[in-house]
């Protein structure tokens, strides 16, 4: 069993929320860890509705200064701190958000029950965290004011003993780093029993890049490269090309363009502009250039690298 | 026909937003006039969801600035610009919310497409604003930052000339304005017809008093004496007096005091802690006191003068 990697979107509407869509927001999910992509306004309603883990969160990703990707962080904070939360919370952000943050805390005579850790992102393809089982890096995005996207990426596992291994060769405990590590089997008589015997491979990282907001740009192409789930905004549908590019953001069609190019496994596209009620043809439009696409929907779990 | 005179329950929750439950916001209406009180997170959601009439909002008054009163604030206007607002919108609240809002401006390089016009409220007993037929009156209360309550009063109305008057005395509208003020009648040949024959009385002016969030204190009884409707934050039950005193917030029999003391029509009570799923027995306590209380409920349209 692997362990779990889905990303929960909690919001998927561009810039205006609507009475059905909430703005950016998704929670991503590895193994234990719980992390938040970007925070609208309302993610802590949305945590609650949908029964999940709020307190599990840990570390915070804003992908830019722009109100609909993180006007529900000071609520979320103020609500851990209303729970007497005492773990450290972990927020990256382009600079300027520990000022928003500290001038309300200020003002309001708040000193919250735990440490605020700010990370300040100020440029792509940087490692932001990482533990044993995961990395986080930051993706350079184009548009009006310093915007990231980031790319979560499993580490390279170890090989996996074979269980009728174990007790055929009655394999030592000292021996067990080793062998997943790749090396050979060393029997008490001195004879060499060959990794690839006793072992199988390990399971192929998963990765998921993270980008919005966006417009088109083919700077990050190599660094998402083959990813096995890639979330691109597309704003608006391909009609509207001029206006996309004017405020900096992308159509189906550039999202799938940079979905088939990178060569990613799966695109799932979202941020779609308020004025669109129905979804279907955004996705259509997607499909045409890139055919495994999927249409980010509020309070879905997508699961990463089930292509596999 | 009255005016219009009501106000709807957007959320009444004490700090901590419930799955089902709104912190502060409600929607007051008079005539055609929209004020915001207070001014939660989720606000816009929630005017979008109920189909409440977002841009005719001109005035939104912010009792204090800790995050459960005003975090919507800064979604609201962001959304006000995306939408193209031209009109001025008035802000009142206690002061430092210019600051919170123009960091973010300023990082998000936001240019909003109106003007905010920001009203500093420093003391109780002022009139914060007024026009033909409505003033609004801070009121000062007692918490652990600056708060101020709310009271909105119908101007003392004209008196009404009887549509049978009329005819029958052929009333010239030369006349009429003198006569909705008490004049009497002066006929051609000479004759005078007392005020009282040919009018009928205003209606008795209406007032709303919107107490949100403060410790028990009767500082305020003489200014709301009599008011049709009293929203009072009631956080906690009777049994939580303690904690509710050490957090300068009301229990369900304090807030009951209040408006019997200040012999008010019809009492509302909300701001209800997050710790309550069950609403039934607040009012029951209330109305041990005070038998004329409501609960807020989110929502709900509440009338203002309905009693009379």
């Amino acid at each position: 069993m692997r362990v779990q990697f889905n990303t929960r979107i909690l919001g998927c509407s561009a810039a205006l929320p609507t009475s059905l869509r909430h703005t950016t927001v998704q929670l991503l999910r590895h193994d234990s860890s719980h992390f938040l992509l970007d925070c609208a306004e309302g993610t802590q309603m949305q945590l609650r509705r949908l029964k999940l883990p709020l307190m599990k969160i840990d570390r915070i990703f804003i992908s830019h200064l722009h109100g609909d990707h993180y006007l529900g962080l000071p609520g979320l904070l103020f609500t851990y701190h209303l729970l007497g939360r005492d773990k450290d919370i972990h927020i990256y952000s382009p600079p300027g958000l520990d000022k928003i943050i500290e001038i309300q805390n200020e003002i309001s005579r708040l000193r919250p029950s735990f440490e605020v850790i700010y990370h300040e992102i100020n440029k792509g393809g940087e490692v932001l965290y990482s533990d044993s089982s995961l990395s986080v890096e930051s993706i350079e995005m184009e548009h009006r004011i310093p915007t990231y996207g980031f790319l979560f990426r499993e580490s390279e596992a170890e090989r996996n003993i074979r269980k009728d291994s174990i007790s055929r060769y009655n394999i030592p405990v000292s021996q067990m780093p080793g062998i997943k590590k790749g090396d050979d089997l060393k029997m008490p008589g001195g004879q060499i029993i060959p990794n690839e015997k006793i072992t199988t491979p390990p399971s192929k990282p998963r990765s998921y890049a993270f980008c919005s907001d966006t417009g088109y740009t083919e700077s990050y192409l190599e660094q998402i490269a083959g990813t096995d789930l890639l979330y691109h905004e597309a704003t608006f549908m391909a009609d509207k090309a001029e206006i996309a590019k004017e405020k900096t953001h992308c159509t189906t069609i550039e999202a799938a363009t940079i979905a088939k190019k990178a060569g990613v496994k799966k695109l799932m596209i979202g941020h779609y502009s308020a004025r669109y009620k129905e979804l279907g043809s955004f996705l259509k439009e997607a499909e045409s250039v890139f055919p495994n696409t999927i249409l980010a929907r509020e309070g879905e779990l997508v699961e990463i690298g089930s292509e596999e």
